[in-house]
């Protein structure tokens, strides 16, 4: 009986921003200190976590097509993804990685799959709980196990899983009630209520049984094809409110969720990160991804994002309002990641929500292959600032360095192979 | 008899950091309101409050080469400007500035010259004021009018003059004191001393002759060519302290220095400058020179400026401190105002203090010549982004539009005139 385990790596959106935006999202940002001294990505450092409990089990992360190229970037080409072809909630998230696990890694139904969100931010301990719910999932008369986490307060945004029995090593549920208000969830967690963490462990036979009269009986590539006409539902909905055996694991320990700025200041030390001079101020977290300095002088509980998208200066206790702030900015995002490296827009041209040029910087990571193409009705020049590597033409590989430049012409790719971390300049002007 | 008026711009600095720098100073920086519903510059105001006293009279302004572009391009090439060919304080500036009305403007000993400092923030009263100074320097026993503004506190700051006599619309100067300590500064102010405010009115004959004792008789070319070599000294020094027959007119009305933040925002209204989304934020100025937005949520007493130098989110009672901070910032600035537009570094790669690559967007104003010239040891490419104009090559004019691209050639400037406004971006790369 092997254990499989499926990273749920899903959301986008702006409240992390000018750092988070529709492509980029807060698992991404690579600012929590970590061991060597350096900083990890929420991302990074849930892998490790999950890797320290379980070092060798199948791991498939389930993501849509905008974040595999980051992820691969953060974890290397070694995971498993599953991307979906759309989005499509949480149920058909989960049966198309449950259904790679049977048909690609040919699991067998009695093997354990676990879900578990990319983004709390918790302790190891965390992962010591998803091993004992792997371990709860094997028993006969389970079909479900969840994760409880104790409540820190009568939250109105959690799921509440009131338990039945104790039984060894996990209890059992009375009922499960959605975001209650705040007198209702008091109540309940006088009756020890726990928060459902949204982390669950079943047999993977289990699942593909309510797969199959859902959805129908699939071959992965045939359930890739119908993945777009598949209607949105939740897991919580189409599982676990159906179960009959449901077994509940608690969690005591850190458990946050790092998706504002106030929660995220929070873990990443006072120091903050990128350029910056700071003088006579208080409580004041600087994130600066831009290569200009931010100075910072006599501020009090103030958070400043800078970007190539934007600049954010909040009170840091107001600094999770900035959603609403920010979501009538339909700019696309001018700075996004890739497995080569990164591409950041420094100069933009508009007329009435239609682009005219764009003047990007390309960093591409040393010993990488970045394939520039001409987008239509466009003319693209680049020039090579700094670094060296290989243009590679029909057969042969020329040798370049900084100084460099040709414009791209239609149809066909330009190649070049990285030797040294490269950084270019690429022009594009859309003709008229 | 004539009356010539002197304008100084001088000084520069980082006080105003990131919008001044090194060659931009505070009196280029387009942020007061002006009644047009835009914004003028300080030395813009100035100069138009002086024009309405004086509509006809001859103005010098009296400046360094570093700032002739920037005066040209916010005044207009029909103003005389005097460029000192170093910096060697006043009284070597306003020797130069006179001996060039005296020499190239054939000016009259008998003509009356008014010297007056391009920062002051004033009421237009200022300038009736300075017109009753010119008035009072034709007088026959007058060597040297000086305006004086009454004190507001005892600052420690100003020079102080003690006044005499009452005459026609002037007093006599009883003592000059240099930056008196505030316990005597108040003595002062109750003994009905006023504040130097910097501004002098003379017979033009009577400094000719104090520069011939000092320097010698030259004519204006030849007092250039000289003019390294003078010492440094300044007008209070060198005249002021030495004249027998000192007047003074004084002043009673707004009288400010622009020269730090808090004092700025104050003169700028509430509204701010630049793309900017403010919520929640109580007496929050922002002033953004950037293309991207900068978000202020929840934020008190905070002024927030960006420039392609930098990012500063100061306290606005302490922003007065920002000089020291950024005075350890060597890097040369990153946007630069000329005659035919502006040029901004929006990448920049150095290696050991040595430049390796810079990216510009290079803006051209219309119907202006831009010149780029290939500097020694580099490659340069240029793309038009926006815009259209010609191309002037040997004897033949090529009409050239965005998406037109050329790399320049060592020796041969590239010279384009604009028809609208143009956009280029102009790539530098030093070869090894």
């Amino acid at each position: 009986m092997n254990t499989h385990i499926i990273l749920l790596s899903g959301g986008s959106g702006k409240r992390l921003w000018p750092l988070s935006n529709n492509i980029r999202s807060k698992q991404f940002l690579s600012v929590l200190p970590c061991d060597s001294n350096g900083r990890e990505s929420m991302l990074q450092r849930v892998y490790h976590q999950l890797r320290t409990e379980f070092p060798t089990e199948q791991v498939v992360i389930a993501t849509g097509e905008a974040q595999k190229e980051q992820i691969e970037a953060q974890l290397g080409d070694q995971v498993a993804i599953v991307c979906e072809p759309d989005r499509r909630d949480t149920f058909p998230a989960i049966a198309l990685s449950s259904t790679y696990i049977a048909d690609i890694c040919h699991g067998n139904p009695q093997d354990i799959v676990v879900v578990l969100p990319v983004d709390p931010y918790a302790e190891q301990h965390y992962f010591s709980v998803v091993r004992r719910m792997s371990a709860v999932a094997a028993r006969p008369h389970v079909d479900l196990v969840l994760m409880g986490i104790h409540p820190t307060n009568p939250s109105s945004r959690f799921g509440y899983m009131v338990p039945k029995e104790h039984q060894e090593g996990f209890f059992t549920i009375e009922r499960f009630v959605e975001k209650p208000q705040s007198e209702e969830a008091r109540r309940l967690i006088e009756q020890g209520a726990c928060w459902n963490g949204g982390v669950f462990a079943f047999r993977l036979g289990y699942l593909m049984e309510i797969v199959q009269s859902h959805i129908g009986e699939y071959s992965f590539p045939e359930l890739l094809d119908r993945y777009a006409s598949l209607g949105k539902k939740s897991f919580d909905y189409a599982v676990v409110e159906q179960a009959a055996k449901v077994a509940m694991v608690p969690y005591d320990g850190v458990w946050r969720d790092l998706g504002t700025w106030d929660a995220l200041v929070q873990e990443m030390g006072s120091s903050g990160l990128g350029l910056q001079y700071l003088s006579q101020t208080e409580h004041t977290v600087v994130v600066n991804e831009l290569t200009i300095p931010i100075v910072a002088l006599g501020t009090k509980n103030i958070v400043v994002a800078a970007s190539a998208d934007g600049i954010l200066v909040s009170d840091i206790a107001l600094s999770g309002h900035v959603k609403p702030l920010v979501d009538p900015l339909t700019d696309s995002p001018r700075s996004i990641h890739y497995v080569w490296g990164r591409r950041t827009v420094v100069d933009r041209i508009m007329e009435e929500s239609t682009l005219k040029s764009e003047v990007r910087i390309v960093e591409v990571s040393a010993q990488s292959v970045w394939e520039a193409h001409e987008e239509a009705g466009t003319c693209t020049q680049i020039v090579l600032l700094s670094g060296s590597g290989f243009l590679l033409t029909e057969g042969e590989e020329l040798c370049i360095g900084a100084g460099y430049s040709t414009s791209l012409s239609r149809g066909k790719p330009l190649i070049i192979r990285s030797s040294t971390p490269m950084r270019f300049v690429e022009t594009v002007v859309v003709k008229k």
